[in-house]
């Protein structure tokens, strides 16, 4: 696992499949290194592979999201699930983390997301400013910083440019970047909508040539009678439009997220399997754990642990 | 009452429940936890809650707000009901702090208001600009800000940002922050307005997640047909519904507002004993205050004082 | 007229009849005091009263203004006059300041406007944008800053923030500020316009509320069918109009502006002596003066400081 | 010549005929003296007089403007002319100052113009960006900054805004400010539009209260049915025009530009002479000497030249 | 090649015909000068021709692009096709060169291209948002920096503010500037499109006068019914063209861009020939390069190379 005894070399078949990337073959400051061996090796499945668990829902789409199971309204069940359930890390806010954080310290690696919104007004011009930075993050012992691009939206222009900031801030202390890539706007709905592969697929190249360490995406849909061609025509199955978009992330590990809930377990399972199996370096699956009541999450959480680390370790 | 022999520990029900934040169980900087200490045990009913007097109403809605008692005009009415009164602080703005409070120095806490706006213009687009920051509230030994955030407004990017430095400038000074979080603006409206449960309920959770110690928030009214599922279904009574925001507010502490005059001392009292039997930390009643006689005023907060004494004290 | 020798006293009447603000009254920095000293008793009437000399109109309104006089298009003209006619201080611009006064160094106060705009776009969005700061008075030995803020106007945002900064200059600096405190754009318009009573004593009370030490104002109108209730129901004479504004302006020092040209002497005297009777602390007359031939100018200076003098002297 | 002895005195008849601004009778610091003296005494007509050769019609108009005489696209050609023409000074942007220059370095001296914009989109809205900055002129040896104010525009806020730091650097280093004082955008259009009397006489005067050493104007035309009173009702010819807006720009000195070509080599003598009897202190002609073939270039620029120093000369 | 020995001496036919920048006529800070003569005649050709890969299209275009040729998703094969092929440089953004860079550090010169967007939204006020600074691309070794400006957008304003800090940071580090001078926005496309002579040359000359050391073009198709005079009227063919906007580069060195893939090896090798024989520095060909299979790819590489060589060398 010597960076310098590996060295990288030119895929012969020129990268038609990329393998997902691996930590010691990336270009990585110091910091980085440390912060993301961290999250890969020494906490969750602990073999390369990424449980994180989630919580922005409650700023992005209000208190509505929490009715299925108001036990998770009390940010300590989700720090409890991520530590009992050994989670890679846990990805939350500032008012969170500082907030309920301090008993679970140093037991659960911190995501700090940096920006967010309401969704009260459309996403016709979304933009997510920032309520946190990089020093809070540095500041409160994170691991790493999550930040929500909204690509292609009218505003695009002032995401990239608070995002350059945030880039320049994580390379100075040496902090991995997760990056939300996420189709919004009016222009991406006019080409198909925010879900398709189309914009799947963009987003993950973003992330890629903007210098997200890991980026987070959901699956994609086929595309549509308003996407572009070539899209339009694409005739793939959900395995091969995961495994494009992993392609096109490159040397950016990529999340693939849980979206909305699905009560059957084993469902849930089997997305992860198949997300696994398409390259994905691992999931962030929110409300498909703290939805569930307490035990069922745990249960559930160590079905995808145990697939993890028997299929998938490297 | 030390902080190191009672750790919160994770709620066996998972938080359905939540208790009203106490001090001791928060986790908070040493100059926030001294702040607010004084507020809530050294000044005002010194058990834990909080009687605030907020006098930005000539700002928000012009002299018109004081026709019914011209008197509170003068700024030296409203000191000397807060210091006579007991209030655990005042809140006003930079100009009135610096002109009326120096004789009053050190009897009164004061909550530096940082931001706000004049109501001319209506509040499809609402933005509330700072005219003061934090560290005029460290120069005028203030000890805590308040800053309106218009939570769903078009333009809540700008709102969100320029919290999040208030946040930070109050991280480095230890300053509490008391989050006036109000839902306006065209899409709120649309969504049913802002005085629904869906609305204070939002506002409550997003001071939560953005790093608010207090939220004042309004009592939540029942949604209508234009507010979103699934609050248009539920059916909540008054009380239920002061329990939801509450709990929505999680570790932050909650003051209701009193909203417009009411010359019913007794349904003022009462008012006041629904929101403390919800959870409630406190509250902030302005015009309910003084707006009446001085004597009358007097006589008012002291009702109030004696029932948050002898019923919520810790 | 030791300020520890006569600490302000809440008023037995709660300040229904605001006396007029009084220097020794004030809590101001030390820098503020020795500045408002100056203009208030060391030139002009010097006893309290103030007569300021503005000339800010030919960047506000063009050299239009200056048709009826073009002597006054040379600036040498306001600042002799000024001079000659013992005025408290001179109010204008960056430019006219460092292009004229050097001769009159030290023989006038200078007030520094630090924005400005020209009206040959509407007012419907209007804002004043900064062409001098804090510093540059500093510079200049000026003893106030004189700052424009459109209320209500649909970006009042900006203009607020912007006054943000002046105020804390001013703070750090020790330097008064004169707020020309105008009601504009196409809000107030809708409301009764900017000249009504409503938007006057709005404008008197964000002015004592954002920190401004003195405000410039507007003799106000009565209200018409648009503007708000309870204005729009008042039936109040122009002496009473006047001295609600007073009272809603608190410890602010109120200057009444002169408005457009009025040929008859008396009135313009008559004007002034109603105005300082309503509790005005003076005048800031430019058209009324420097729009006259200079020796009918200077004589008209002479009664109106003969009247300050022997009727409102302290 | 010493300013010591010369003192301003306040002109008997108030100014309304205002002699050309003379160097010993302004004020200002000493960096603004020596480069000021520099132009107006140690280059081009040496007497006080200004001629000024500009080049930034490339970027404003595009190549189209040089299409009547391409060799003048090599920016040698107006290098050349201005050291073989002895003009005052040549003005053009930093592009062009830092890749030509370097062989006239110190032969003629350099007025940086710090923004400017093409003219591909309309000037509804215009606004002018800066491109350079006050420190770029001081590093490359400059004697001036050139500015363009696009007054009245709906964006004048911006312009004013960003004026008002090249004003404060050139306080800051010395340096003399020449503005493009230039109406522009749709409410001057519906006010009679940008060449008119009323245009240029406001024109003038923002220069002269925002702070310019220097103005540029426009040959100002009649007034129309859209201008405002008082100037649509004035009846004046071009040489009364002319010294109204010279008088507008008090203590400002005045360049007139020429405009488009004119292939007349006896009319633009004229017009320059016509310019210098009004009080202007220089022009500032570019199209009308670099698309002359050179040596009629050199030859036209003579002809002023001699004008200057017999006629205008102090 | 001593540029004190060959001094810059005016063109006696005042420039019609420019001859191609040559590096040791320009005048370039040290900085600038050491990193140019590496990209001229220490890479690629080496005898003052350039030939740059660039790879900016994922971002720009997205995905899209790379159906042709999947390998090429892998930044490996560019970086390979440049090292192997023995190019100038390579252009790419943060994200690429970080990730993929570091075994062929020293092999290859870097262009860091500092700004971008996705093409999502249309192009009517396009903006291009930096992701990237100029100290980014000192710290990663580059040897000069890519940034877009588009020329005539309605936000034209923010481009040429934001490329000022760019050419100030490069100005302090001796950072070559390689401008991609790119038509755009709804007034553009009113005035003929971004294609037509107008446009380049229009673009030619704004990256000569704002300070550009190279500029990226297109090359011009013929103007038409849209475009304005004079150049609706011109009858020029290709290589007419071609010369004006090279003139109207004047000593900012052009590269063409490649456009669209062209299967035909022979018409790609003979444009290069047309663009450099037109006074073209070099070109920057992408996707007819790496859309090309690898060998392929390598084989009209060396062909464009040895005609550099033969035909263009110094």
């Amino acid at each position: 696992m010597n960076r310098q005894e590996q060295p990288v070399r030119p895929n012969p078949d020129h990268g038609v499949r990329t393998p997902r990337p691996r930590l010691e073959n990336l270009s990585l400051s110091l910091g980085k290194r440390v912060r993301l061996h961290r999250l890969l090796y020494a906490s969750g499945p602990k073999n390369g592979n990424l449980l994180v668990l989630p919580l922005d829902q409650g700023l992005e789409h209000g208190p509505a999201d929490f009715f299925p199971n108001p036990a998770a309204l009390n940010t300590d069940y989700p720090f409890r699930l991520a530590v009992e359930g050994n989670y890679s890390a846990i990805a939350l806010g500032i008012g969170l983390a500082e907030k309920y954080m301090e008993q679970y310290a140093g037991t659960i690696p911190l995501i700090l997301k940096l920006n967010g919104k309401t969704n009260i007004a459309d996403d016709a011009e979304a933009v997510s400013p920032m309520f946190a930075n990089v020093e809070d993050a540095v500041r409160l012992g994170a691991d790493a910083v999550g930040y929500t691009l909204y690509i292609g939206s009218p505003r695009q222009d002032h995401e990239i440019l608070q995002f350059q900031r945030v880039r320049q801030d994580c390379a100075r202390f040496g902090m991995p970047i997760v990056m939300w890539a996420y189709p919004r706007g009016r222009a991406i709905d006019a080409k198909g909508g925010k879900g398709t592969l189309y914009a799947q697929d963009y987003a993950a190249r973003v992330a890629e040539e903007l210098g997200a360490d890991i980026v987070k995406l959901h699956e994609p849909e086929a595309d549509n009678e308003r996407s572009p061609e070539p899209y339009r025509s694409l005739r793939e199955d959900t395995a091969e439009r995961l495994r494009r978009v992993v392609r096109s992330a490159g040397k950016t590990m990529v999340l693939f997220s849980g979206g909305e809930k699905n009560d059957d377990d084993d469902a849930v399972v089997n997305k992860v399997k198949l997300y696994m199996e398409s390259g994905a370096t691992g999931v962030m699956f929110g409300r498909n754990m703290w939805l569930r009541p307490y035990d069922r999450a745990l249960g559930l959480t160590q079905r995808v642990q145990t697939m993890m680390k028997s299929r998938f370790g490297e």
